[in-house]
This record gives structure tokens, sequence and C-alpha cells, in this order.
């Protein structure tokens, strides 16, 4: 237990949860420094997308919408607070008028993050955005995969473009960032343009779980192969919210129906505890499409739900 | 495969999905003709109701919400632009301080789709407009009905009214326009007046499954009665929106808890594949009450699964 | 059968459910009186919470929102307005600058229902007001509770008070109000500040569900659980709406994702058919939340199943 | 000063402004008596529309908004609910599938209203309601009418209908109901189908102020014309609630921009006190196109404009 | 006049205005040819902002609220598809991952009305669009512009970037397509980065009009100075939504207070009869800050007021 | 020039306005210190209230909106930032159980800001807070007032209670704060319970502009009148959202129409140049009912007037 007063949230018996200014879950707004364990950090960016712009405005909805977590897991008894130092760091730069160059202003600063040794959690943004992330993340060897989405992200190109939400784990395998074996796609849906994307997961050797897959196999199955497929290495979480049923999240670029909940989300993620987890993201909250603020509450729990898991894993390795 | 180039959405990849007039599916806007297999058609008449009013802004919010489906199924990787000739051929003319005429300028309209041998998918417009479509559609023979709906609508009278869509389907059977026998409603609950409706579909022979009989069959028994009760003859798929939970329909005139979701009704539309399908309609959304766009999005998806059938229907007959 | 023709809903035949003023079912807007079996009554005090307010405007919006409701249960066949003479007997007086002042007056409005024999259902106000109505309701013998909820409300003190939505459920077990033997608590979930709350419950021996315990159950085994804890005895239903997965309870101070849905609280609530039950709640609706009006709809009809089980309880001891 | 304590709006120090059911004003809901002055009444009929439908729920609407007023008017000191018997006598009866009959019902609950001799004060429905009003409000002698639109409401027949909303003051024209040259209709602007409802009302003397006249004018010399035009006979005050700016009045069927604001419709509905007024209405709110509830609130406002100034006339006239 | 059938909109006695796909006014969708005279085009690019995106949905937006538009001008008398062949011709292709890319699509699509001469009317789309349609439209000689505008859009660089919405004018003067001295911006207001952007605009000779100059002249000297700084050469009309007041346009990237009205820009825009007008756009209308819809109806009917003194200004030229 | 680097807001060139977490201004966060000058800090405080409650969210929603604004003054070419030292100093303590311990811990959160000398400018919080803030800014002297508002805020009780959003300026005159004959209160107007409240002002010799008023005398008038009543003493500013329109100010607990202007705010505000400004405050901002955000970001506009006024006053104090 660690339990550094630095790095503990706003205390709601002193100011309320609707008090002051909003930072993730009311922690401390820190720089990046050595003494941070987890580190909770904004990509507003959303120029990879070729519908519903927005997501740049993800990190700080999901701020506002963290105020109401509290402190413990109800289910693991988890207080991440109390085991790691973990602080809002911030926003990462962007430059709105230049895709290729926030790409790079992202990946620098999350190259600053991982000098000092710290586990990235990240809000988005849209899905490019764990292309450069994982850039520095897996650079020295290839990450498995646990991304929960409608659509598979592995076109190999859009508009044209290599590089966009659409390509992101594509061009993460042809890195060698991914390993294609520890990946698994959970929540795979939704009407597509061809067979592409969906071929290319196969050939390289992830495991796909479409919709139609997991109402067959069941949640807790499901849950046993996504612990069989990662298996002991280096683990990144990657969300976009879509994957969540279009119930749940229209709050954000393409929303997807018929998809899995917030609960079957919860207890996925609950799962990876024991992982050897490296980071995780959250993508494609966009605010402006979500006037009951149901997705960006379901971000930030889902947040905290990768928070406790991560937090476990970063204190048991310490 | 037809694939006639005419038939085409625009394509994503030169007009961006947010671009352009919003057609169902970004079809071309075509006048009726005899190329035509499947007309996609709005019927903006909401003078049949005794709530809220409001469906006949229907077809110009699910045109805009459909600009998200792409070309092919994910799951039967039925591709409904490559098999059959579809387009938007408008909406009917209504007038809306003229109740019965509107009603006969419908029946009007469908005349002539009939006559060029399309068949029709309708967005509605209140729960009344089956009565003349299928004055048209099955008036050479009694068809099966696959309704989706909390509210079995075979109503005597409502307010003095024989007409409306309270009554749709109890008129329909007594002009020999359905078979009961071959006509089964799925997801009936809500509040009732009094037991009278539900009476009536007993009486004549419809198979009635109300929410608590979805429960207690589960959706794959449900899909087997769908397949025993239809069985070969000509089928019309009929879809009040209403028949989905409230938490996907808020945006209907009488939404009603406690019903089937998304994934249920699309496995269930899903299920009539190899049907021989004679016409189908989504009624009853209302945008205006619908300000996260959700309601209007499942009904996209739900006319595109129904699309899919009946492109798979209409082709297997050529 | 009473069927008294004073203590019916307007006539949706004559007047049409969207016209004249909004009252419970549209019921008549009578003040308390011996002739009234079950008072359906709003408590709009939302002065016990430390988070978001607007549960003083609950009453209002479930008056509105149903409207919608009919005359007769699709399950059961329950008529309610059949079996006992319903009313709305309007809200409680409340000064919202003084809440130790509102509470008792609260109490004082109970107590003069109380006096003449009627059953209490009340629409919220936040979870502080079961406090004062089971010092009436609960003055003679203490009753078992079924609280649908998301969070325990059994906590000692909230920022220094004893009095408030967070410690409603212990007080009420201190003040001798609440047999906790003949409690249950259903649908705990959501990140917690400690253990607290919880501890009290199991302390005192209250069955605690939550929702990992009622997904690993099933709901027929909580129903089962729900009849065996409450037995014989004196039962009073408490449903606060975030107890609701927050898909379908936005409009509430704490959403809390991850919970049960409103099939399975329709059905819990059913359950309690045969039961002694006197009196019941739905705290929390926060309409300003609910841009869609899901969650105010959801309150209607859990208000609604209650009048259908309590009419039956009543009309079965007359 | 009758100041009759059974006719007071509900005391806010004892029942707050968001408590207990909403009536107009928080007036008792009584029915129509001789002892009542005016009469609020709700006229829930949107028929008559060719656009956008929802002034069904006008009334409901106004009610809610009305809560916020209080006792006294600000400049005048007028206190209506001390000078005259105030009360909400409910809506009229309504068949929402019955065009025509419901037309029919509604007058005859005005004729109700006039048999005792109160003074209707209405709240639409859509515009086609002044139609039945006048039939019985004016059938002595024909009224001078006050109207507010951005439309003149005068054409010949709409979608070959003779009775709508587009026709009202034409009809009553026709029918002897209205003298056209004590009639002023002030704000008309937006795109026209053709030149012929404006002609109609100049062909018959009656006063069209444009916006254009309206700016030209200044607010003064408008409120002097409406003073020389009513002059000392009957005269009746039609508030179409899209004769405000769209910046007013979004939650309507047909908003229209560059209108007045609602300190000029303050100011020329304060400026007939001291007329012979024998009714009045407020038409054409639809609070589904009111999300942020502005138009309600304006329409909840000028309502009580209309109740000061008609009870200094009905006062006047004890 | 010309009244040619093929360009009239929709006849609202046959199909219902909210009824049929949204174009324009309703107009026919129609590819460019050379019997259009005024080519109503959306450009729907919004990859120029450094805020709040979402003008990609603007022309969409407008479409569907352009429903509401009839055929005559209220005060002019003026019936734009009478004097001139108008029609919709779509939207120009965009590549929403390549913003220079977009900018040369765009212009290729303004080349191809150019060539019909057909003249322009656009909606955007962000600020940015003004320069690629201007070096079109104002390859021969430099034109005029009476730009509505809250910002200056003359900066020199923003980000990094030179061709962005903050840029737009100073580039088009830099390439000699607009004539500085025949430029008139109005509206100017809103907090500032700095001098810069205004600097250049008074150093090349544009006549700025700040709210605060607006304020002191009045509108009628401001509509003088419009004529008086355009003369009789060619002129362009540039309208930024946010150059109304945010009460009039909250659904766009920057909303700024304290601007002109509706009124205000409708006679502003209305003065320009007579005058030689080559085209014109309205741009940055977001409609997902819009939840009233008040902004996209501004910029309907803004687009209705241009085309009636084009529509002129094109017949007269015939 | 100070322009001391330290306190300069965010730097839009390298984040984006979107990113990182919202200050007021995007400013940092600082605690208090002697170093600030102008202290910007959210009371989140609306226990104070009889109607809608929520206000205490309103630092937070005016914060997010203040990304939008810029660094220097459009009219008047201020630049805050470069006089003066300006920070977010974060939000009061609060107590949502504890109305009266709350004041208090408002109280000595100003206290510590005045120990510093720092010029506070607040953000609320429901209209009482003026009341614990000048127990500290004026406790060395009475000040005077420019009240924006449309209630007086002068009855002596509400509810039995003295200390309130409604008995704030009477409470402050009584306890010597307050110098009446140094205080105008502007654009009074709304039906009123009384006249008690208005009587006071007149009693104590304060200056009252009602919008009749206001009216009549014209904008420049009033401007006239704030600077002769105000003079060269000490001078607060206070402005309650509600004094703008309704139409500018629907996110607020008691919207009035009739109002001025956001344009009219802007320069009555600017007009207090030169004047000797001792604090200013912004109440009664109620984000949840403001859907399209017009009364937040209209009280971030504001509030940089307000602060631009007090950095003239303060920089030249040093």
């Amino acid at each position: 237990m660690k339990d550094d007063p630095r790095y503990q949230p706003l205390d709601a018996a002193k100011s309320p949860r609707f008090a002051d200014i909003a930072t993730f879950f009311r922690l401390p707004r820190m720089d990046i420094s050595g003494d941070i364990d987890i580190a909770l950090v904004g990509v507003p960016f959303d120029l990879g997308v070729n519908f519903r712009a927005g997501a740049r405005h993800g990190p700080a909805a999901v701020r506002e919408a963290s105020r109401v977590i509290r402190r413990m897991h109800p289910s693991t008894g988890t207080a991440p607070f109390s085991l790691c130092n973990v602080a809002d760091i911030g926003d990462t730069p962007m430059n709105a008028l230049d895709m290729m160059g926030s790409l790079q202003l992202i990946q620098d600063f999350f190259e600053r993050i991982h000098a000092v040794g710290a586990v990235p959690l990240s809000v988005g943004g849209d899905h490019t955005i764990p292309l450069p992330i994982l850039r520095v993340v897996a650079k020295r060897e290839p990450v498995g995969i646990v991304q929960f989405d409608s659509h598979a992200d592995t076109l190999d190109t859009l508009l044209g473009s290599r590089i966009n939400h659409a390509t992101t784990f594509r061009r993460a395998c042809e890195e060698g960032l991914v390993d294609p074996r520890r990946t698994i796609q959970i929540g795979l849906r939704g009407s597509r343009f061809g067979p592409e994307d969906v071929a290319f997961g196969e050939q390289v050797g992830m495991r796909l779980i479409t919709m139609d897959d997991y109402e067959a196999m069941g949640r807790d199955a499901v849950i046993g192969e996504i612990d069989r497929v990662t298996g002991s290495g280096p683990t990144y979480i990657s969300f976009d919210i879509d994957g969540l049923d279009a119930a749940y999240a229209m709050g954000t670029g393409v929303p997807e129906v018929g998809g899995f909940n917030m609960r079957d989300a919860q207890m996925m993620i609950r799962c990876l505890r024991g992982k050897r987890l490296v980071g995780g993201d959250i993508c494609e909250v966009a605010p402006m499409y979500d006037p009951t603020g149901q997705t960006q509450l379901n971000a930030a729990n889902l947040l905290f739900e990768m928070l406790c898991v991560v937090a476990e894993s970063k204190a048991g390795s310490h």
C-alpha cells in the first residue's frame, strides 16, 4: 500500500463531487514525472475519421463524467489510488490542422510517459491513436491486444490513406508492434463495405469474436478465450466505445446496434486481473452526440475498471 | 449477380457518408419503374394515432440515419445492392388534412409499385399504413404476417373510428388480406385498456407471443415458431418500432418498456431467409422524441436486415 | 369489485391521454379521505443529496409520464382501479430552505394518510424520504423492506449529517422501523467510498444481493429469495430508480452502470402478489437529466406495477 | 376586490412552485360554473396543420411552464387573482381521429363557458381553434381581433380543405364572427406560397402590419394603431406563438425568423388595458420542438399578460 | 419569367413539406448542366477549423431545414423559381482524410459549375471554402466581398498552416481574387488572440464594421456603406453563420455573443438587390450543436434571401 | 505590463482550446497566494433557492464554456492576462447537506483571498453567495453594488428563512456591507409575489431600474446612471444571469422574459472602466437547463468583460 497523499482524488467530504475543476477521477493534474505509476492522459485527436468527428472533445467529457466515480471497486475491493500513484497528466499536444504532425506530437508525448516508467491509460480521440501509443509502448517487444470494438480496424487503406481510424491495427501488426496471435477482437458486427478487414485479421492469426460468436459462446467462454489468447505476455487494452451496443453508446462517431452491454464490458475488463498490462485506451467518445451523458458515463466507468486491473498489475510489479 | 451500376449507393470513397442528399442507404432517388426489384418508399402518414403524432417525419429521419449503413451484411454476407435493383422511390402523396383521402393516395401509390412487380419496403408513418399496403400486396391471396409490436392492433374501433393504428390487423383480417393462421405477433405487452384486442387475434387463430411467452420460450424457440407459422406462403413483415424495448425506441408515439432488444430483433428478421417475402414496413418512428437518434438508427438497421432477406427472396425468384 | 366511478382515470375515449391536467394515471386529484384505499402522493424533497439535485421535480415528471398508462395489467389482468379506490392526493408540503423541517412536514402528511387507513404509494424526491414515511407506516411494528437500489444507503453519516439519502435504511433500522432480517437489497453495485455501508447491512442481517450475486443466481432465484426473506409480515417496497442500469435511468442524481433492466424490475415487483404490502415508493427521478423521457416513463411503469400488487393486497384485506 | 379564497393559486410558501399538479398558474382545477369570471382552458387540437403537428401537447406544456408565474404584474401592479375568480377548467374534449367532430366538441365546450358568462382564455392547439371559439364568443355580434402572427391565416383553402389553421380568419369573416375593420394582424412575414391570403385581408379592410411595417412605424405607433383599430367594441386576442421571432419560439409547428421579441409582445398585450375583451388564445406551442423550454415559458408569460388585461376588463364590467 | 416546370420545388399541395427527400427548398436534385442558372451546392468540408468540427454536416442540415421555405419573398415579392432555373446539384466530393486534396476536389467541382455559366450558392462546410470557390468565381477579375462574420478571417497563419478557416480572405487577397477596396466585413467582435487579423484588412483597404461600429452607425447607414463599397462590380456574398448573435447561432463551431440579429441579416442581404452577384455561401453551420434547430432554420432563411437577390441579378443579366 | 509567464492561459497554438482540463479561461489552477492579483473562484452553492436547483454545477459549466475565450478584448484592447496575475483558484468548500455551514465555509475561503489582497471574481452558485463574499470584501467599508438582475433579492424572508437567494441584498444592507445610495439594480421585471422587495430598495435609497425604466431611458442613459450612482467609492458587481432576457438565459433557476440582451450586458459592464472595483460575481447558471450551452457561453463572456475592467482597476492600483 502506497497511499501517497499527493496522489489522491479530492476528498468528497470536503469538496463535493460537483465542485472544482474536472480531472480524471478528481485526481491531481500533474505533469509527468518519475513518481507517477499510472498516467491518465487525454488524446484529443479526431482527424482520422471518415464520418462524424467530435472525439477531440472526448477527454474533456470523460473527465467531467468521472466526477461520479469513487475510490473502491465494488466487486474486487481494489482501491487503485491506494495501490499506485495515479495522476491526470493532461492532454497530449495536437494540431487540428496537421494530421500527421499531430500523430508525431502524440507519440512524442507518450515517449515522455514511457521514459519514466509510467503505464499510460488514455482517453481518445478517435481509434487512430493506439498507433502512436503502441509505437512507444510496444517498441521493445510486440504486445497482445484486447480490442473491444464493432469494427476490426484492419483495412489496408481508407480514402487512399494508410493511417486513420480504420487501419490502426493492420499498421500496428505490419510495424511489428502487435503480436496478432496474442490479439483478440471482441464484438465485431455492423454492416460492412466488404470482407477485407476481417480477412486480414484471420490471415495473421488474430482471434476474432463477432457478436454471433459472442452470443454462441457466452460471456464466460469469451472471458476464457481472452485469457488463453493473451497469456502471460505484455498486453494492451483498446476499447472503442462503439464496441458497446448503440443503446449504451450513441455518443460516438459510428454507433453500431446489436452489441454487448456495459455489464459485459465491465466483466471482460475485470477478468484481466493478473495480466501483465502495459497500457490501455478508451476511444471514440463524441459528447455532442450524447445528450443524456450515458456514453461519457460508460467511458468513465470503463476507465475505472481498466485502472483497477492496471493498478493491480503495476503494484504487483513494484 | 445483377450488380447494376445504376442501382448502387453513393460510393463512400468518393462522396463521404455525411455528404449529399439523404436517401435510403444513399441509393438513387428514382421514380418507380419496371427495372426496380425492391422499392424503398416512405409513407409519411400519422393521422391514425390517438396519442403522440410525429411519425409523418419518420421517412426523413430514417433516410438520414441510413447514411451510416454500408453494403454487406456482417453475418450472412448478403450484399443486397448486388442481388437486386434497389431504389428509393420517394414518399407516397399524403394530405395532412384528409385522413381517409390519404389512405387512398397511399393505396394508389402502392398499386403503381405492384404493377411493375417490385417488392415494397416501407418506412412509416404510423401503424395504420399496413392496411392500404396490404390492400395492394395481398389482393390476390391473403398473406401471412410477421408482426413485431407491443400492441396487437386488433381493436374493433378506437374513438369510434374503424380505421386507425389500433385496428389495422383486424380490418386486414376482415378484408381477407391476412391469413390469421399464418400470422404471428411478437412482443405483446404494455398496460391495456381491456382484453378485446388480444381476444380477437386468439379467436381468429393468430399466434400471439407476449413478452412473457417470449422470455419463457427463448429467442430460438420463437424463431422456430415464426418459421412454423409462416410456412411457405407469401409473407409480409410489419415492424412497429415500439415492439423494441423502450430503451431502444423512445422516439415513437407510445414507447413500451420491458420488450426485446435490437439483437433479438435483428436475429428474428434474419431468420426469414428463404421465406417468400412480399413486402415489409417499419412504422411509428417519431424523430422529435429521439434526441439521441437511437430510434432512427435502429430503424435504419432493421430496414437493412429486412432488405437483405427480401433481396435474397426476390433474387431467388428471378 | 368496487369500481367506484369517482375513482377512475379520465376516459381516454373522451379525453385523449395528452389532454387535461396530469395526475398520476389521470386519476382524480383529491384530498386524503377515508374513502381512499390507495393514496398516490408526491414527495418533492431533494435536500438529502450530495451530488446532483433535481428529484424535487420527480413527482411532476412522473405524473406527466403516467398519461400513457392504461387500466389493466397485461400479464396478470389486474385492474387496480376496479379493485380499490385510488386517488392522486397531491404532494406533501416541503420547504426548500429547511431540510429538517421538510422531513417533519412530510411525516405529518403521511400521518394523515395513515389515519384514514390508506396505503401510500409515493414518488420522490430523493431516497431520504422513506425515513419519514416509515416513521408513520412502521410505527406499530417494524416492516420488511424490498429495496431496489445500486447503493445500500446504510452509511452512518454523510458529510457529518445523520439524515440524508445515503443513511436512510441505517437510521430506519436503528429506530426500529425496519426488520433487517425481513429486508432485502437488490442491485448493489457502483464504485464505493469504502466498505462501511454494506458492512452494516450484513451485520444486522439484511439480505444483500449485489449485481454479481444477481447474475450468479439468476432472476428466478432472486425472486424466490425476495419471497423467502419478506415472508408474510408487513412489507414496504422502496425503489431507487438508480437500481436500474444507467441505460434505463440516466435521469437521476447518481446513475450507475451495469444493473438490472426494466423487464427484471417489472418481474421482481410482480412477484410481490400476495404479500402484505403497507406502502411503496419510487425515488430519485430527476427529469432535467432525462431528455429522452425514458427514466420518467420507467418510473411511471414501475409505479403501475407496484399499484397492481398493492391493490390486490389491499383488496384482499378488505 | 373579490379575493375569493377558493380561486387562489397554491401558496408558494406552503407548496413550492415545483410541487403538486400543474394547472394554469397553479390555480384550482374546477369544472365550469357560474362563479368563475375567467376560465382558463386547454384546447388540445392539432389536426388542422399541414406541416409539424404537436400543439395537442401545448396545454400540458404551458401548464407546467406557468408554475413559475407569481401573483402580481410587475409594471401595472394588477393582481388578477384578486380581481376575478379565475380557474383552470381543464381541456376541451377532442377526438384525435375526427377533425370535424373535434371542432364541434370544442364549440360545445365553449358554449358551456359562454352560458355562465365567463371569459375564456385558451391555450391551443393549432390556430384552427379560434374558429369554434369565435362561433360561440362572437355569435351575438362580430368582434374585433388583435392577431399576433407571422401568417395571415386567411387562405381560402389549404389542401382542398376549407377549415384548418391557414383559413381560420377568412372563415370567421365569412361567417360574420369577425369585424374586419376592427381587426389588426401584427407581425406578418415569412416566405409565402402566393399573394392570396394577405390580399383577402386587405380587401375586407383588415389592418395588416407586416414586420416591415412594424419596424418602420416603431412599437409605440403600432400600439396606437391597435388602439385605433379595435376601438371600444368587443375584442378578442389571438396569439399564434409563431408571431414571435423564431429565437423566442422554436417550439412551434412553423417557426418564422425576423419577428418581434417577447418585450414587444408583452407591451402590445399590456396596451389592451381598458379594452372590452371577450376572450383570447395562445396557439401553436409544440413542446417536443422546445428542448430549452423557452417557447413554453414565453406562452405562460403571455397568458399572464392577457389574464391581467382581461381581469381588469372583466372586473370593470361587474 | 421562365417558370420552367422542370425546376420547381415539390408542390406542397401534393407532397407535404415533411415528405420525400430533403433537397434545398425541395428543388430537384440534378447534376450540373447548361440549363441551370443558379446551382445550390453543399460543400461538406470542415478540416480547416481549430476548435469544434461539425460543419461537414451543414449541407444535410440546411437541406432538412429548408423544407419550410415557400416560393415567394414576403417583402419584395420575388419568386426566384419563376425567374431562374434553380437546382440542387448535390455536394462537392470531399476526402475527410486529406485536407489539401479536398480543397482541390472542391475547386474542380466549382470549375464545372462555372463552365456552364451557373451562379453558385453554397452551403458549407467551414469558412475555408470561399477560397477554392473564389479561385473559380474570381479567376478572371477580382471580386468584391460582402462578408458577414464575427471574425475577420485574415490571419496570416493558424497553427503554422496557411490555409484554414481563419486565413481565407487574406489568402484570397494575396491571390488577387478579392478586391479589398470593394470588400466589407460586418459584425466583427469577440475576444481575440491579437491585433493581426484586423490590421491586415485595414492595411489593404477593406471596410471593417465592428459591432461597435454597427451600433454607432445604425443598420441603415451600414446598408448604405455596403452599397457604396461594393459598387457596380462583381460581388460575392459570404455569410459565416457566427456573424449572427449567438442567441441565433449556437449551432456553429465558435459562437460569438453580442452580434446582429436575423432581421438585421435579412435586411442587409435584401439590400443587395440590383448588385452584380457572382455567388454566395453560408458557412459554419454545425447541427450537432443546434438541438433546437434554430441555427439551421436561420441558415435556410438566409439562403433564401440570397437566392432572391441572386435570381434577380441573374435574371436581369439574361 | 506584468505579463508573468506563470499566469498565462494555455497557448492555443500548442494545446488546442478543446484540449486538457477546463479551468477559467484555461488559466493555471493554483491555490491562493500573494502573487495572485485576481482570483477566479467557483462557489458551487445552490441551497438558497426555492424553485429549480442546479447552480451548484455552474462553476464547472462556465469553466468548460470559457475555453473559447481568447486573450484580448475586441473593443478596448485590454489584455487582462498581461496586466495582472490571474489564476483559477478552484472552488470554495461546500457541504450540500448544511446550508448555513456552507455559507461559513464560503466566507472563510474568501477571507483567505482577501488576506493576500487579491480581487475575487466568482462564479456561483445561487444568488445567496454575494452575502458571504460581501462579509469579507466589504468588512472595512460598505461597497456600492452594480446588480444586474430581474429580481431585486431584497425580501425580508422567504419560506421563513432570512438567508437565501431572495434576501441577499437586504441582509447585506442591514449588515452595513452595502451602501444603498451607491447601489443600482438593473433589469427588474417578472411577475411578483408582492410589492415588498422593491419597496425596501426604494426606501433605503437604492437606484432601481426596471425594464420599463431601462427602455424609457435607453442604454446610454442607464450607463450614465450607473456611473453617477457608483461614483468613486469601492464597487462590487453582481450579475444574476436571469438579468438577461430568457432568450439568452434559459439555463437558470428562474428565467424571466423581456429583459436586456447580451450586447446590453457587455456594454454596461464595459462602462465600469475606471471604477474602483473590489470584486464581482456571476450567479445562477444552471447548466442542466441549458442544452444549447448558450447560457454558459454568455456567463463566460460576461466573466471576461468583468475581468477586463477589474484587471484595469487592479493594475491601476498597483
